[in-house]
Formats: structure tokens, C-alpha cells, sequence
């Protein structure tokens, strides 16, 4: 069950001019299932990524990378095969998927960037999707099939859309994402796509990528593995209005931001076996990186995690985290740490005003935050986590079996 | 259910002279239940050791490295609290428990090492403690009894011993040691205590207690989680043999490896809800710390551990976990990974004599090895490790409560 997370609704998910989706179910790895997508995009479109920074990374992910320096006509994302860890054979199905495409909409393969997610060194089943592309192509899709057909073991599709004014018009920005397990992105997430009619210049879009990646996908965390094929992939197809003006440029990457923060904080309102979506919020450290690592120290800690899932206030293990975070000369007798409101460690210590009954009942909440002060400069940083639950051991003590 | 991990023989614990045991019912936190250890030792005796290198170090932690710098006469050692995160107070309540402790012997307590294991951020019930002192010093316990009034979640008493001989005779080395959860040692393990009876000078005991901690318990992990209160001494009483040569210091220093790696791996075995004891080995890398790193990514992966609990050979989750590593340059496609002696990934990707029931049938059994060889070096490191289970999840969930 997913964190207060709704299904998405498809009409508030709206189309982007440029960019046209199709759907298959190819069999990759089990029937009957939307296993396939292709986008394909307008003459023109810029298309921006980031990616993992396993050294694992997967086939696609290799391909795609290369592909990024042509002019992108398609994407094609399919589930249920990571085309990870296959090494050269890998990158020749990939390659062959690329073919497949490119064939049918007359480009060039490499103007196509390819995506896989699911197992990992497992032969991508590359005669399915051959056989699927044509079928995707004709088939005409929405966001919503789309973040569908991308789904693992996602439970809820997750997509998002904003609308902006720009100086010449409406724009439109629209994303889709998916991830549940294997999920602390290194430079982007499992799997994100986000849209924009919009004409956006490379420049633009390469920074845009990247500072929003910085601010959602990278600040999200549900077991600490990195995955092979995290993919985040923003598309300006440019045949909607102009970014002219930098008010213009300060308006979409608010709503690019928006999208994608929705997106990432799904991937964890989702996360696999979650009961609870926790904010962990590090203030007054001395630099950015600094609160990432106490953040992350916390939001990866087995036992914090579990203390979430029992709704324990257990300020021990959270100090603990915080304590072990690898900060140098951190002075625990200045941190203070608050559940959402509520003072429950002041000074490193326990808050004289601590109540359990309160900070328990901050954490029995569905969502809640968890805030470290640090006392010690000016930085702070932001990451969302969920915890650990039965249902994360069941989920991957049972994947693939 | 500990892994193969049988009660210790009380028969095989061998006494150390110099070293007075005492036990005590303090009900620290639960009646009826050993949870004080004094440990005496004979005038002349000389302790060594390494402390958590957590920012959040206990208060007993604080002042049993400053007491260090004394002639040791005593160590007293309660479960059920760890006096952790309780700031000046806590460091007030841990002299007092010294003091006590003190006027006991006739000693200074400058003089006397306090350690403390359980729940952290509640205060130490100094007086329970206090009145159990005296009724500990009376009592002659053995090892055994030392080993389970220092037990927290741990379901098996950790305890071993050697005898070897010396070029003056033979010498006793015997030791305990405790932990189940909260267990990533950075300096040494969550307390651990080794006594020989054999003559050390100061500078010898301490070379050693940090060559032994870092191949012993340096080398596990449970869950990440680096505690607060970690402490491992080496204490040497000096009643029996002199260490003369470097000869016998090499021998005295085996039988104190031997008996340390048996305690940091009974702690694995003993793992929070532990169903696999799994040895991580990591070779032909370019360093020992690149190795390390390499072999704790995968033994921190929930998924991996997951995988481990299911005796699932997912390599996939096994190679992410080498490529997020964060090891520079680290080039996949020249790692080969064994399960047992089974070749399961040669040159990064599924080897070609992949047997799936083979790779199966040696992760199905209690204890395995995951051997990862890097073929970039000469380097190698060897780590141990427990799998991730229901277990884990409801002992931690429900701990405290």
C-alpha cells in the first residue's frame, strides 16, 4: 500500500505537443502486461539526461548516454529486463532494439535512446520487443499507459503535469517515473521522464536536468542500492512556445521542479513495503554535503528505518545515525533533533520537555518529518525516505522466485 | 536462532589468574536477569583498547578512554542501559558507578573502566547499580556468567578461550563478547573483552588490540548501524607467564586472533534475526581499503541480504552493489563472482557454466562465501556478514517496547 498516493488522474495529466506515446504488451516477461513504450518526439525536440553512477551501469543506459549527442527522434523503455550486467551481448540487443525502432519511423539508431528496468543479467528477450515496436507505434497512447508500461514492482503509476504561462503562451510539462526498490539515486532516478512542449535551447535544458535531478531524484532514498539503469530524461520538443526571457526560463524550471519532486517523492510514497513517507530535514550544517551524508546516514540506517515501521520514538538509534555519519569534528552536544514540531533531543541529549506520548504520536502519522539541527553553520539539505517493513523483506525475498 | 552458533562449553572457558569475576542482579532494566559484570584485576595488570569512533560516543565510553591512562584495577560493565546521548548527566552517573566501585576495592576511580550496553537517551539507574555492586564483588562467577550478564538482544552467550605455551609455560587467553544489533564496529564491536593471564608490556598490548580488533571485529556487520558504546580491551594480568620473545609474542598474539575472530563471527551468527552467516571476500583489488569498501557495500545491501535470506543467487543485486561501491574507476567488466566454489559472473556478466540450482544449492545452506575478485591488484580483504530477515524487521520493530 502505497503512502498517500492516489492513483493519477488521466485527464489532469495533460498531452505535450511534439511528443507522441505508444504502448505494448510484449510479453517480456510475463502476458497480458504493458510492458513497452515508445515516445516518439518531434523533429527538433532537445532532449537533456543524467544518469546512474554504478559502475554496473546497464547496456541501455551506455547506449543511451552515446545516442544523447545526436538529434533524438524516439524513446523506447521497456520493463522487465535491466539489461544490466550483460555485457557486450547486452549492448547488441540493446543496439538491435535501436534498429527496430529506427526502421519504423525511418531515423537513424542512433537517434534513439533505448531504456530497460527489471532483472538484472538476465538476456534482454529482445525478439518480443522487436516484435512489440511495431504494434507500440501505431497504438496511441496517454501519460498515464505510458506510466503504466513502465511500472515494476511499482503498485501505483506515478505521473504528474503542470501548466505554465510563458511570455508567448501556454506551456505544458508533463513526467512520469517509476521505482519502488533499489532506489537512492546517484545522479537521477530508476526511470523518469519529463516533457515539455516548450522550445528549450540544449544549454538550458543540459543545466535544467541537472539542477532538478539535484533537488528530487537525488534526494530520495528507500534501501540505499543504487541501480544499474537510473535514468532521468527531460524532453523539450519545442513545438510549443519559446523560452525567451529568463522570468520565462524561471517559470518552467519551477514547474519542471514541481513534476519531478511530485515523481520522486512517489517513487518513495511507494517505495517497497513502505507504511510511512518520512521527510528528513538536516539544518544549520557547514556545507550541503555535510547534511546530505547525516541525512542519508539516518534515512539508510536499518534500525532508524525499522524504529519508523514500529512508529518508535527511538532517539537513541537516530543520534547513533547521526553520530556515525562520517561528519568530522561533529560536536554532539549541539544537536538538537525535533519529530515534525515536537523537541524530543536538545544538546545532544534528551529535550527536558521530551514527551514520549507526543513524539510517538508524531510518528504513528503516515507521513511526518524527522529534523536534525546541527548548530554549526548555514547549509541545510532535504531527502524523503520511507521505512522497513516486513513488506520490504517479503517483496525481495520473493522477487524473481 | 543463532547459525551455528552452540552455547558455549562452561568446561572450556579457562580461568584467567589475575582476573576476578563477579556477577550481580542489579534489575537495571529487567528483574531476575544477570546484569552486572565487575571484572578485578591483579595490581599490575595492563589493559588495552579501541572505542567506537561514533560522534555520539556514551558517557562510559568517554571516560573509560581518560581512565585508560591509569593503573586499571577494575571494569564494570551493566546491560539494559548504555548511558548514551545523556550528555553531562550521563557522564556524572558513570563516575558515580566508578566511585561505587572504588570504595569497594580500595581503589582510586580514576582507576576503574566503565562500560554500558542497551537502550540509548535513558538515564543510567545509578542507584540499582550501585547497590548491585557490592553483591557482584562477593560473587564468584565464571566466564560464562561474565558472557550472559552483558547480553542485550544477543540470544547465544559469546565466550572462548585458548591455552598456548609460552618459553616460560603455558598461558590462558580467554574471552567474551556481546552484540546482536547496531553492529558495524568502526574501532572495535559493540563490547568485547579479552583477559590473558600471560606478562604484556603496555606498548605490546596495545599494537595489539588494534591489529586484532581490525582482523576481527573490524570485519562485521550486522546492519550498518555503527553504535555508541563499541569497546573492545585486551586485558593481560601479568600473574602468569612473561611474553619474552617474539616468538611468544606471536603465539600469545594468534591465540588472541583466534579467540577474537570466534567472538566478532559468534556476534554475525548470532545476527539479528540471522538465518545465513556469510562470509564476504573481496579480492586482487588495488588496496585493502578499496576491498573493504567493495565488500561492505554488499554486505549492507538490504536487497543482497534479502536475497541472501531467500537463498535467492540474485547477482544482479550482487554486481550493483560492487558498481555503487564508489571504488574510482573500477572496470565491470573484469569482475568474476563465486558463490562457494561455483563461478557465477565471469568478466562482469553471467558466466557461461552459470548453473542457477548450483548457485542455488550454495545459498541455501546455513554458511556461504561471496567472493568477488577484481583482477586489478593483489589486495584483498575479508568481511563477514549476516542475511536480512522477518526477524530482523520484528526484533527491531518491537525492541524498546
Amino acid at each position: 500500500m502505497a503512502v498517500n498516493l492516489p492513483p493519477p488522474d488521466p485527464k489532469a495529466l495533460y498531452p505535450v505537443p511534439g511528443v507522441e506515446l505508444g504502448i505494448a504488451m510484449a510479453g517480456i516477461k510475463k502476458p497480458n502486461r504493458k510492458d513497452l513504450l515508445v515516445m516518439r518526439l518531434a523533429p527538433g525536440a532537445v532532449v537533456a539526461g543524467v544518469f546512474t553512477q554504478n559502475r554496473f551501469c546497464a547496456a541501455p543506459v551506455i547506449l543511451a548516454k552515446k545516442h544523447l549527442n545526436n538529434p533524438v527522434r524516439a524513446l523506447v523503455v521497456n520493463t522487465g529486463n535491466a539489461n544490466a550486467g550483460t555485457g557486450k551481448d547486452g549492448l547488441a540487443r540493446a543496439l538491435s532494439v535501436c534498429n527496430a525502432l529506427a526502421s519504423q519511423l525511418k531515423c537513424k539508431p542512433t537517434q534513439v535512446l533505448p531504456f530497460s528496468t527489471g532483472v538484472i543479467m538476465e538476456p534482454l528477450p529482445v525478439d518480443r520487443i522487436r516484435a512489440g515496436i511495431p504494434v507500440a507505434v501505431v497504438s496511441k497512447a496517454g501519460w498515464l499507459d505510458a506510466a503504466e508500461a513502465i511500472m515494476t514492482t511499482d503498485t501505483v503509476a506515478k505521473a504528474c503535469a503542470r501548466k505554465v504561462k510563458l511570455t508567448g503562451g501556454e506551456a505544458v510539462v508533463t513526467g512520469i517515473a517509476k521505482g519502488a526498490g533499489m532506489i537512492r539515486p546517484d545522479m537521477a532516478t530508476m526511470l523518469g521522464f519529463i516533457a515539455t512542449d516548450a522550445k528549450v535551447s540544449p544549454a538550458v535544458l543540459n543545466k535544467l536536468v541537472k539542477t532538478t535531478a539535484d533537488r528530487s531524484f537525488n534526494c530520495i532514498t528507500v534501501d540505499g542500492d543504487t541501480s544499474t539503469n537510473d535514468s532521468f530524461m527531460l524532453i523539450a520538443s519545442g513545438v510549443g512556445v519559446e523560452v525567451k526571457s529568463e522570468k520565462d526560463r524561471k517559470i518552467l524550471e519551477q514547474a519542471v521542479l514541481e513534476v519531478s519532486q511530485y515523481l520522486a517523492q512517489a517513487i518513495i510514497r511507494d517505495g517497497e513495503g513502505a507504511t510511512k513517507f518520512v521527510t528528513v530535514s538536516i539544518e544549520r550544517g557547514r556545507s550541503e554535503a555535510e547534511c546530505r551524508k547525516v541525512g542519508y546516514a539516518i534515512a539508510h540506517s536499518p534500525l532508524v528505518k525499522t524504529a519508523f515501521f514500529a512508529s518508535d520514538p527511538n532517539l537513541g538509534r537516530i543520534l547513533a545515525a547521526i553520530g556515525y555519519a562520517g561528519v568530522k569534528d561533529l560536536d554532539s552536544d549541539r544537536i538538537d533533533v525535533y519529530l515534525d514540531d515536537v523537541l524530543v533531543a536538545k544538546k545532544g541529549s534528551r529535550s527536558p520537555s521530551y514527551s514520549e506520548p507526543l513524539a510517538m504520536a508524531a510518528m504513528k502519522k503516515p507521513e511526518f518529518t524527522v529534523r536534525a539541527v546541527l548548530n554549526r553553520g548555514k547549509a541545510a539539505a532535504t531527502l524523503w525516505t520511507c521505512d522497513l517493513s516486513f513488506d520490504y523483506v517479503k517483496i525481495n525475498a520473493e522477487y524473481r522466485t
